[in-house]
């Protein structure tokens, strides 16, 4: 049933290589805001940080390696068999994934999809004692993205959708935590914001996206496979939500004359449980919640909290939308609260391209057996740069699997075994692409 | 049916007296860690500049004054009449309230008394062309404690629990959000955490504590009355409590994989509702509310929340308790949570004096007609320094009408009328008391 494998080095050499992705996820967590967690967030200390190292290993490997007017850290090697004169014109295949990490993060989302990026390209394009592996027709690209998870600005993407010529100019005004705005981050970084176009790439510049991302879910873990051919991208929108009450004294004020925004917004939160968990392939979550002002003794008037919201189509999660909003008028008119919702980030679902699904399902097809008679094929309900990049070029993308789907955890893992997997597979699906007719 | 009043002052005194109280509350709103809002922490900087504000006029009206060892401003006028040589071991009648702020406080909450304390004092206590108001057994001391909130290290009634001799040497531990502790926040104020003890009270010392306090509750207002007796003070414990499931990516985990603190949390605060709104004089609140990790993305792992549980009478309060908790067991239980609280702070009801009622009743007869054939009696549900001052001396309290009932709130109000009749009212007791065989 398998079939036969393009990628000729010896065992030792994947094995080796998955050992230095696995070295090499402990050095970037490392690199980390708050110590003894993971912390990196867009236009931090610690992405620069990151991006000078991804650098450094993109160099080692022979490319040329730069940091784009977003932040995001790219490496190039240009095609060896191009009789182009001028190699740095000639279309690349995309690999990659991001290097920023939620608050208290493990040590793989994101990072390990960049990390088997170098090892594949190492193994493909780096020259050995017996030559090429296999003629290219294009040029391979590295991009490490710089924001994927939006964890500093509420917007999720920046990084990838500055590639994918999606930047909106809306989105300088967006604040941190500290109210630090985008555009004064992107300064402070060394970064101009009058440039951020220059980031976006051209259609006609690329080949394709292929990314390499551990599942965030249990369903390879449940199913007992290591690898998997992702066929789409979750839909998704996120919510800033404001409820609002009245504060008042917590002893003096009795249950018929409070307003307390807290009740309301937990009524809410348990709304978004139980009207998504009766759907098929949705789901809410509510993530953050501030209490104000967040005294022990005083009622809170107001909360302000996160949801975020993913499904397979587009359709249903606007249907479920919809639901939640009729339900939060209903809790918040029964409560004497108004409520009021900002969207800060809406992206459609994405489909993988059947090409890139074929190579992929065919990379992992020549790399191990599997249980049934295909690779097992996964819908992603987490959000991937490839969604930002399937606007501008074909995506593909293969799952490694992820221990009981711990993710956005100082828990999450994934085995060196499975690394090693994930390495040759993706190493032979971009040997089968390079075959491909064009 | 009203009584002859004693103070034999003109109606413009008292006049003049309650806008210099209405102007002090401007003043000293503008005390403020957070310019725009009023807040005004335990051995804050703001907290130092208050005492002075409050020494300066207790000077003014020739009593001496000190901060004591716990923070407390402090004055004391000795009894005129007084033929002991030493004046100074003469019992007090204490007058007070307090300082100190919740966060985005209003401007009358404590600070009110211990201004119309201060009038008080200037009414019967200095002397006037025609001499003194009535001969006084007693010294005048009035306090303005220092931290009755609970604001800073969520313990409440810091300053008159010292007062009281309740120091408990476990609070020096407690943190305030910056990990700041109280031992520290000592230091750094310029107090001595081995002298504590110092602020303690002797029985023998005083002739009981008198304290005027907006009703922080609708009661009077509905009413329509501007002055109440206090007949007793809630029964209050608090809580911290922590709530512990898991951290997970929001996308890629199903619901049956779910520990998602947040809603096990929102459930709880639901119930706390449910169940105290079904009981008579109970009322229970959270105020604080936080996520972890508090990302938009990911399903929080942890909540922390305060539980502010106020009743009557301990006994129901306890039973309150009780009920919660076998709630909180079946919630957390049923979803995977563990769940724990701790205890921050437990006091139980305190009844205020026949006596001191008595004069409070007598103080208000003879000040104003009101609608019933005696003055309001109110239980008060929030808490008031008089609670720890019970456990050392007999305590009365004066309501004053707070406009619909709103407090802990920049909307917080009483009306300079109101504070008139106060004034008058509190006099009276004052010197009734004076007047009472002992």
């Amino acid at each position: 049933m398998q079939a036969t494998p393009l990628l000729g080095v010896p065992p030792d050499a994947i094995a080796a290589a998955a050992r230095r992705v696995m070295m090499r996820c402990e050095e970037l967590a490392r690199v980390t805001a708050t110590v003894g967690t993971v912390e990196r967030v867009y236009l931090s200390p610690e992405h620069a940080r990151v991006n000078r190292l991804a650098a450094e290993w993109m160099r080692e490997l022979g490319m040329r390696a730069w940091q784009d007017a977003a932040g995001n850290q790219c490496g190039r090697i240009a095609p060896v068999n191009d009789l182009d004169p001028d190699a740095t014109s000639a279309p690349a295949l995309m690999l990659g994934s991001h290097l920023d990490t939620v608050l208290d993060a493990g040590r793989y989302d994101g990072i390990v999809g960049v990390l088997i990026a170098l090892e594949v390209v190492r193994l493909v394009r780096v020259p050995t004692a017996t030559g090429w592996a296999v003629p290219f027709p294009f040029a391979v690209e590295i991009m490490a993205f710089s924001d994927e998870e939006g964890t500093r600005f509420g917007k999720a993407l920046l990084g990838s959708s500055a590639v994918a010529g999606q930047w909106n100019d809306a989105w300088w005004q967006l604040t941190d935590a500290d109210g630090v705005s985008l555009r004064q981050a992107f300064l402070e970084f060394g970064l101009d914001p009058s440039r951020v176009g220059e980031a976006a790439r051209r259609p006609d510049e690329l080949v394709g996206y292929l990314e390499a991302h551990i599942e965030q879910g249990p369903e390879l873990d449940r199913a007992g496979e290591p690898l998997a051919v992702v066929s789409s991208i979750a839909s998704a929108r996120r919510f800033h939500l404001l409820v609002e009450g009245e504060a008042r004294h917590a002893g003096g004020t009795p249950y018929d004359m409070r307003r307390d925004a807290l009740l309301g917004a937990s009524e809410a939160a348990l709304a978004v449980e139980r009207i998504c968990a009766d759907e098929h392939h949705i789901v809410g979550t509510v993530g953050r919640f501030d209490a104000f002002p967040g005294a022990v003794n005083v009622i809170p008037g107001e909360v302000r909290f996160s949801l975020d919201l993913r499904g397979e189509f587009d359709g249903e999660r606007d249907r479920v939308w919809d639901a939640l909003a009729r339900d939060f008028d209903e809790i918040m008119g029964r409560r004497g609260l108004r409520w009021s919702a900002r969207e800060v980030h809406s992206a459609p679902a994405v489909f993988c391209a059947p090409l890139l699904q074929d190579v992929v399902r065919a990379g992992i097809d020549s790399t191990l057996p599997y249980r049934a008679e295909e690779p097992p094929v996964i819908f992603s309900r987490a959000g991937h740069d490839a969604m930002a990049i399937g606007s501008v070029t074909d995506v593909g993308m293969l799952f490694l699997r992820n221990p009981d789907g711990i993710s956005h955890h100082p828990d999450e893992a994934v085995s060196a075994q499975d690394v090693a997997h994930g390495i040759r597979a993706l190493a032979e699906s971009v040997l089968r692409l390079a075959k491909e007719p064009r």
